[in-house]
């Protein structure tokens, strides 16, 4: 059997961790479209190598590059597509029967939402699309009887471990969290954290959005989303744990009390590689576990005081709507504001939080309403980011009460 | 849905707690059949609150007590069985759904065989039946198309795993040990260990065999035949890690490195009541388990030096034939002469190899091979237990150039 793949963002780690995957299983996979933003170079490099029939890039110019770069080699001539038709096109590919959707933020929404409409299965790893779209993205779902294959660690983990559970009900689902490279260190010294360091996360590389999202824990909030969306999960049954060392990726309390958890090394090939080859397991180049070489694997409860965002992005949860739809779109302007040096990294969630309150959620959003309260949303931070970013300067001067 | 139980063992931890899960769901369990050793007290009670039709003790005495004892109560007399017959016939109990197979010894094969060819589902928790006639259980278990459900903690957690995992190939079982309560014990005080030490065991409450055979970790090398029988694993797939929290029941490394485990906090009314309620979990009584409270879980290899007992199992699992039955057989001689003081606790493992080592394995037993292999082990260690008493002493007054 040959799987047929079309990935939205092919030059990302995820899109990158795919084609490898796809590589290492010759005639496991067929790659039969790519989209990717700018980085046309990478991207020629993978159309000579997977030989897809159709690509999309992200501007006119970079579509230029792609074919000069292209028509050099001697690879067949993709067709080249460009920027949200691009995308569309890619999504809805003919023949796909997964469709990878790995672009970061909120551009992944429509795309993916297109993909489902048109009866592809969807390997989710833009978390975004689901804080954003999460309502109408499962009620699609189940209209156009698709499947929704996680690709995120720790929401594959809860998918594998439901495998144990057929249909038993449960008590709770423990998503866990490294903790971020922040995890230690003490609130005061928040506002001097560098983008640089904000990018090294301690046990997961990943895209640039993500690694901040991952310090602020922003990025767990994003999975409490995926976790209620994805599994039909009330909010109130998921929790989230904080374990350092990222081995065990989520685990799934039973009526009974029983847990069923999911572990392995740190490494997005095992839940991509899942979500490609479901329900089968093809073994992988994946270095096994040596849990006795690791010796401990800890649990503790998150701390929402230093990582404000876990609680922002729950509270958004809660609301639901378009509120969802706003926590996404101020926090890409708040994260894209930080890496460029105008926010504090305490600022991200503050900028959200703002933003989030001069927003009145809508009930029962349409597609285009969510996409409209994610463009307000980013107008609005942006037009934020310049008083936000002076009132953390000015908190960051004098010590703060609340400060532990 | 009811099920029909009958319980060998209803005296014992297993049955005790098998009995509390039956009165704690009313309607879901009817008890037709009781089968204990001596004690008629305790079955008595029993029979007053489940109304068996059916019970078996030990012994013409213990049968004479629980007729009078009965007698002096309104409840119905059920038929009151005695010794190898009455144990075959609550094993073999016409209208029982679920046997739960839950002596303690070698005494549990044949029982747990007669249940198997009456054609009933098993919920095996008599770990030597395994070790025993494993080879034999595996394939009646085949040819009259029942179910074996373990009841052990660690195999209970196996079996939830590879619920996961629906037919991919499996690259290893970890198999968790608590390590006992000499985990961290130095080897030289190994000959101090008394018999009420070994029993006191740090996180599981159970019957006096079994909490030695942890001590000693024959009960873990015991859990690899069960392993090995019940889900037609090869030996060599099977690792032993020791997890001194027993919170991690056990562990299931799929083909592409993923892991699956089982976590709960060490009840047996968890694995107990998973077997008698497959596929539904009901819920239970059980406390949650607080994986941030309890803060960290800690991983090792075994230690073979100080456990020698593990190796033992391991290597009459390898050779097979009628050598596991010698093993068992020579292991509960050992047990009883430690327990009774004429054996050190360093002594169990030497007369269980003395033992062993003076069998020659036959190939492809029967079930009177295996019995009559367990029965020459017994003689034979009992008759070596003065020698090995006394070798034992010698090797405590002079310091073994061994230990560490």
């Amino acid at each position: 059997m040959t799987t047929r793949l079309a990935l939205l963002g092919s030059t990302g780690s995820i899109g990158r961790t795919c084609l490898r995957i796809a590589a290492g299983h010759p005639g496991r996979f067929q790659v039969l479209a790519l989209a990717a933003g700018t980085q046309w170079e990478l991207l020629a490099e993978q159309v000579r190598a997977f030989r897809p029939s159709l690509v999309s890039v992200a501007t006119d110019e970079a579509a230029s590059a792609l074919r000069e770069a292209l028509a050099a080699s001697r690879a067949p001539m993709p067709t080249i597509a460009v920027g949200e038709e691009g995308l569309r096109a890619v999504a809805t590919c003919n023949a796909a029967d997964i469709v990878v959707s790995a672009l970061t933020g909120g551009i992944g929404v429509v795309p993916t939402v297109a993909a489902v409409r048109a009866g592809k299965d969807v390997a989710l790893a833009n978390k975004e699309a689901l804080v954003i779209a999460g309502e109408i993205i499962a009620r699609d779902v189940r209209r156009y009887r698709v499947r929704l294959l996680p690709v995120d660690s720790e929401i594959s983990a809860i998918w594998q471990c439901l495998e144990a559970g057929r249909g038993a009900s449960i008590r709770r689902i423990l998503l866990t969290a490294s903790g971020g490279p922040f995890r230690d260190l003490p609130a005061e010294r928040f506002p001097e954290i560098t983008p640089e360091q904000a990018l090294a996360h301690p046990t997961w590389v990943m895209g640039r959005k993500v690694s901040v999202d991952s310090a602020t824990l922003m990025n767990k909030g994003f999975e409490v989303f995926e976790t209620r969306w994805l599994f039909d999960m009330p909010l109130e049954k998921i929790e989230v744990l904080i374990h350092r060392e990222s081995v065990v990726h989520s685990l799934v309390e039973y009526a009974d009390g029983s847990i069923i958890a999911q572990l392995g090394v740190p490494d997005m090939t095992l839940p991509i590689q899942y979500a490609l080859t479901y329900p089968e397991r093809l073994p992988s180049p994946v270095e096994p576990l040596d849990l006795a070489a690791i010796g401990s694997l800890t649990f503790a409860p998150p701390d929402t005081a230093r990582f404000p965002a876990l609680a922002l992005a729950r509270h958004a949860a809660e609301v639901g709507g378009t509120m969802p739809a706003v926590l996404s779109g101020a926090d890409e302007v708040a994260v894209a504001a930080f890496l460029s040096g105008r926010l504090l990294f305490t600022d991200i969630a503050t900028l959200v939080e703002e933003t989030m309150a001069r927003h009145e959620s809508t009930r029962d959003p349409s597609l285009d309403d969510v996409r409209a309260a994610e463009r307000w949303a980013k107008a609005t931070a942006q037009s934020l980011v310049g008083s936000v970013a002076a009132a953390g300067v000015r908190g960051r001067t004098t010590p703060r009460s609340a400060a532990r």
